[in-house]
């Protein structure tokens, strides 16, 4: 075992062993409880291990132990809460053999195929988002460094200034202004309206004010499906706000995107392509593993402007063509993590992922149907994209799914509606069942009465 | 292959064959060649794929032959360009578990035992490092995350002002500066002294002139391990200044401070420990894949006063101890990469990354006598970390690395140092031979020869 090195024999052993292990989760996921609480690791996890293990295959065994009853199942059928990620094993092992091959994914000169292949797949994203050909951009980490990565271009372009968006965006985006230096003062959270969609007449006024006070509005963060209850800012409106009074345009859609892969979902999206950026996470509904994150520009040259650097000497400054994705973002070591969504796309092909979001959006549908047709229980927010929200008549919307997570059965977790306390369903995973719902959602009734007893 | 899934006999056969092609790269990677140019992928990779693949193992073969023969291999024994990610088969495996298992990795409430494996991980770190008790942090996807972290921190406990670091630290550290919106007129990059550090007499100059023009000097970045050289700046003496001056040091020791797990390199790297934060790559000399990166405050608390957000209605705001690592960084959704380190740690033992590590610094003294052995060959900068530089008399260095690439044999970029093109090696790979490096260096003379005849 020098040199950090296992014969070929034990590598094999663990390979198989893991991918066993693996392909039992992925085959039997369903059956174990959503959620991990129950696990107590070994007292010798504590100390800092300076021999080697006698028995690798046992520290396989008990890993995989805690990986399994030692936390939640974000990739669980009956995983409602947040916005789940329902990975698919073709991907897992392509993340396997990126991280076992070691390719670089920040250099064409280093990574020429990988460069290739992260371009195509991101060709095929904007292709498949119905995005305007010739947007681009790259794989980041997730979602917060999508956003970091956008807003850092739209400040570059047409800032510093101040920026613009709806009580209901994700907190990355106030994060990442922060990390910009954009201070508190400059940051514009405006309520929503009944829709939990920015109001655009809000928007206006706060442009305008600020205009008057001598400020540069420089960028407008619009949600294609908020996290709370799915909803959709109104794009094609703000589109030509944004475009009248020269500012940037990013769409959020780490979740939503994805569904304008079906007819249904970019009738929702309408006006998606008329922003300058995109978020979009494979992570989420595209059913890739975590961190699987895309960031996309209309012009994705612009990036180059921002991160673009003059290489060091030891780095060749001969390679400058596309695929130098070290040129156009935060990272230089990158994980090819492109490849996830690139084996998945070519092994299940393109339609079954376009099935697979609207199955999500069915269920989401179906769940509220479920919810119309039980006592007591009502619809606060419709099915958008693929959340819905509803109330339980004199229940505790915390205590309920605080209940409901304890048992195990099922992972919901309750939101923020209009300042009432609400259940929140996320029913991306193609994997959940109209049974499984109907189940929820008649266990959460039970619950609920249970409660108010 | 509803619902994206694939039939467990298939997921199976996938996997299996995966992992042979993995352990057959881990056990035969010295007989590829180190740099895949000669690769040309199948035309229909081109088109999105609408259909499944009829056959998914033959979408595999094809992936890991374009994964072996079209990228080069930064954990080749032979790649001696850039600094190199030696990964091991045990740290592969444990990103596939952490990825495949959907393993949420920033929110205790959800990975309680992930968030476990990652403090525990972190304090190992600490402690192998030397730095002081109750230092901690994150994992993050890489040295250019963990340096934008850190200086986020930085800029938030002292700035907004002006930054300060030697003319070899890496451009990850100005672009950080840009995309925090210090601009170009706040950065002081100083040119360093005839070893390649930080001239603390020139930085003092610098900060005493900005302080008379009213600025504010926020940072000093100081290298533990330069890329170019693998200089150290003077840490103790910089510590002090940084300390009288109220100013933040933080240390880039992405590459360098893996050495303070030996006796030799702890001297090297005297008063590591004074800083206020430290970047630390387990992806580079502690042998884990891409992207395993590692941000390190000495009060670690700080993070959150940067990056702490007040949690929306469908994220548990009781959950706010340790472990909720969305809090403490700027990515909410992130992979449990820490498993990476503490797999491999738990398999081999410390001691084994320690050996690893030293016989990384012998390998660049070993290949400093081969150098001063071969006639013409002369030594620019001495073995300093795992990096040595030289000259070939009368050839371009250049020129040479772009035939020892053709070549395939070995990966080998030049640099520049004190204006001058040298030829450089960075050797911390565990598994290059002493006969390997010999051999580099006599073709290295037999290429310079060549070139100039």
């Amino acid at each position: 075992m020098s040199a950090l090195r296992l014969p070929e024999d034990v590598m094999r052993a663990l390979g198989h062993r893991g991918v066993d292990l693996l392909v039992e989760h992925f085959a039997r996921l369903a059956d174990d409880p959503v959620s991990g609480v129950k696990y107590a690791p070994p007292r010798e996890w504590e100390e800092v291990p300076r021999a080697a293990a006698p028995d690798p295959l046992a520290v396989l065994e008990e890993t995989c132990r805690m990986l399994r009853h030692g936390n939640a199942h974000p990739d669980h059928p009956r995983f409602l809460a947040f916005v789940p990620s329902p990975g698919n094993f073709v991907s897992v092992l392509a993340a396997a053999l990126a991280t076992g091959f070691a390719v670089p994914g920040g250099h064409r000169l280093t990574g020429p195929a990988s460069a290739d292949v992260e371009l195509t797949t991101v060709r095929w994203l904007v292709e498949l988002l119905g995005l305007p050909p010739g947007s681009g951009g790259l794989f980041v980490p997730g979602g917060s460094m999508a956003n970091l990565t956008a807003l850092t271009v739209a400040r570059d372009r047409r800032g510093p200034g101040t920026a613009y968006f709806s009580d209901q965006t994700h907190f990355s985006v106030p994060r990442a202004l922060h990390v910009l230096g954009v201070g508190a003062d400059r940051v514009r959270r405006l309520p929503s309206d009944g829709a939990q969609r920015l109001d655009v007449d809000a928007l206006a006024s706060a442009v305008r004010r600020d205009r008057r006070r001598g400020l540069r509005p420089f960028v407008v963060v619009a949600n294609a499906g908020t996290t709370s209850t799915g909803a959709v800012d109104p794009l094609p409106r703000l589109a030509e706000f944004c475009r009248a009074e020269g500012i940037w345009l990013h769409v959020d859609g780490a979740f939503g995107a994805a569904a304008a892969l079906t007819d249904a979902g970019r009738t929702l999206l309408d006006g998606l392509g008329l922003a300058d950026s995109w978020t979009v996470d494979p992570h989420k509904w595209l059913f890739q593993p975590a961190e699987s994150g895309c960031v996309l520009l209309r012009r994705p040259h612009e990036l180059r402007e921002s991160f673009g650097v003059d290489l060091p000497g030891y780095l060749d400054n001969s390679a400058a063509g596309d695929g130098d994705f070290l040129q156009y973002g935060i990272q230089l070591t990158r994980e090819f993590r492109a490849l996830r969504l690139w084996l998945s796309l070519k092994v299940f092909g393109a339609d079954a992922f376009r099935d697979a979001v609207a199955r999500g959006m069915r269920n989401a549908e179906e769940a509220g149907r479920f919810i119309d047709a039980e006592p007591g229980l009502e619809l606060v927010t419709a099915p958008s994209l693929a959340v819905l929200t509803f109330r339980c008549a004199g229940a505790d919307a915390d205590r309920v799914c605080r209940r409901l997570a304890t048992e195990g059965y099922a992972l919901v977790m309750p939101t923020t509606v209009a300042g009432e306390r609400v259940l929140r369903l996320c029913t991306i995973n193609p994997r959940t069942s109209a049974g499984e719902l109907r189940r929820i959602v008649t266990r959460v009734r039970e619950l609920s009465l249970d409660a108010t007893a």
